[in-house]
């Protein structure tokens, strides 16, 4: 079969690799027929050596049909459409059933980043403890609906997560910093749960223009000191409650710094590109600002935010700017890293 | 008057100074009856440099005899006893609606620890925002309650607000790390908020005895990776929902961040002396911990916490276990960087 492989930086290919295969009894084989490229490919996309080691399996983000299943698994059959999360998990130990997947104690837990051999950029893929990881969707492989329901395999999920922890109501304004695909559908998410204010901080304009029709009340283009100064001028002085940081980069972390009013939460989702960040009395502990986030346990939301997709009350979809086959991918995480593309739906 | 002041590290001298007296309409002249060190007053007791500016008043916890008030004042008059959290406040601006003190909009609004000559540590004091800061106690000076009312300016309503922004409630596990006064009084806020455990860390018995007494459920000795290690073991394996970190320095960080539970909380009341801390996915984004806390809004909780300390229910002032004069605050310092005495009460 075909899959993804990531050399180094700058280096992706499609290439025949070994037949994905059961090979536990908690397993299931699914034949990918949406997948996509995510923001954080792009991490390794611009800074992977090759002595960081060998080729990588790319993509964490797919909808399949399973074609095959392990003696174990009761919850999806053979023919069953079937969304993926960006982590493995049983669904049973304490940390699932307190909604917290990303943080799973089975031994067969994982994020698809770091399970060998797999990924959804492909044209199959085993997925273990497919009875906790896979939800079935009740549509055809061909609706249209497919580019919605992909992005709850991460970026939905992933932005509704950043605005869950960073306590998003009806009596908060947010903050969102960042206009990819995580940043767009924390503006969605935080509209979702009835935020008072949403500023968009985002520079591409096709872009902030869909953060405006996801809910967004104001853009700022300006970043740095300027936009933080823009930030507070749109909000009496203060900054807002809740900064939602869907970037990674310490310049962001700066910015949220900038724009959180005291007593308020900078709630992380982009994968954070640094170790060690300002902390101190002049940042985060003289104003009792809060530091929340972390990898989505997008497995705990799908149930809940899927009805709104299926009967139209929102289309999370729009992100997908582009569709291409296999052959298009390496093509794909160029145009992305180009901002050329937002995101990229494959259909192996 | 005669007064405390700091003039370098190890270098605390009781002096003469000019007498504190009205200047706005809104002070008050208070009369000190009782007054403390405190933790935060050995970070500068032990890295002060004479070249970081002219010798500091000190003292930010006191009570005492309301003697004059300026003509805006209406809650406190002439002859009142009263106690006065360590921020000064208007208790009306909308961060004090808030209950956020600590970060009162008002432009004379400040921490002790930045008035410029005043301070608590001495016979009488200027207090600016005296109906937003001060608040009545319904007590003679030479009541046996004083030394628990003392800690609502600072210690006690330090602790509480660790234990609140924690999170702590009946179904929570919480660590807390240090058992200085603050520590100590951590653990009984989390014991009044219902934690089903608490383990104190921390090595001087006496002080652990008191925790015990206070309701803490544990204690380890040990620090560092044994001192994690031996959490994990009292905790099934994964640590504690809450951490309370009631310390300062870098080593208490990483020590709360090896027993924190994926998803929990680390609430930092001891004031940070590093400026950037590892934040990163292997700490804190990975598992989903959110990091929480600050300088305490104490005069929030005044009026919440005083009604069990009138009626005997909890006796925080056992954080006490030494008094002195005026004379003898230079000594007292001493004591309490030596870890001689946990906290010195002073009447002036």
């Amino acid at each position: 079969m075909r899959a993804t492989l990531m050399y180094s930086a700058g280096d992706v290919r499609v290439e025949s690799v070994p037949d994905s295969v059961i090979r536990q009894p908690t397993d299931a084989l699914v034949r990918v027929t949406a997948s996509c490229v995510c923001g954080s490919d792009l991490h390794p996309y611009g800074s992977m050596k090759p002595e960081d080691g060998p080729a990588r399996r790319m993509g964490h983000e797919f909808i399949g049909i399973v074609e095959d299943t392990g003696s174990e698994v009761t919850t999806v059959k053979r023919g069953d459409l079937v969304v993926a999360p960006f982590a493995i998990s049983d669904g049973t130990c304490e940390f699932c059933r307190e909604g917290l997947h990303t943080s799973c104690a089975h031994p067969q837990a994982n994020f698809w980043d770091g399970e060998p051999d797999e990924g959804g950029q492909a044209e199959a893929v085993r997925v273990p403890l497919a009875d906790g990881t896979l939800v079935k969707l009740p549509v055809a492989p061909d609706s249209a609906l497919i580019p919605s329901l992909l992005t709850l395999s991460d970026v939905f999920g992933t932005g509704y997560h950043a605005a869950l922890m960073g306590g998003v109501s009806a009596r908060t304004r947010v903050t969102v910093i960042g206009d990819g695909a995580v940043g767009l559908l924390a503006v969605l998410s935080a509209r979702r749960l009835g935020a008072e204010q949403i500023i968009l901080m985002g520079r591409h304009r096709e872009r902030t223009d869909l953060g405006r029709e996801f809910g967004a009340t104001d853009v700022v283009a300006a970043r740095g000191e300027e936009g933080i100064e823009r930030v507070r001028e749109l909000t009496g002085g203060h900054g807002t409650h809740v900064v939602l940081e869907a970037v990674g980069h310490m310049p962001a972390y700066e910015q949220a710094i900038g724009v959180v009013r005291p007593g308020g939460v900078i709630s992380r989702v982009g994968v954070p590109q640094y170790e060690q960040a300002p902390v101190d009395f002049g940042t985060l502990f003289g104003p009792n600002i809060r530091l929340a986030g972390g990898p989505a346990p997008v497995r705990a939301y799908i149930e809940e935010l899927m009805p709104d997709i299926l009967d139209g009350t929102i289309d999370p979809g729009k992100v997908f700017d582009a569709t291409t086959g296999l052959d298009g991918v390496p093509a794909a995480y160029q145009d992305m890293a180009d901002r050329r593309s937002l995101k990229v739906l494959i259909k192996p």
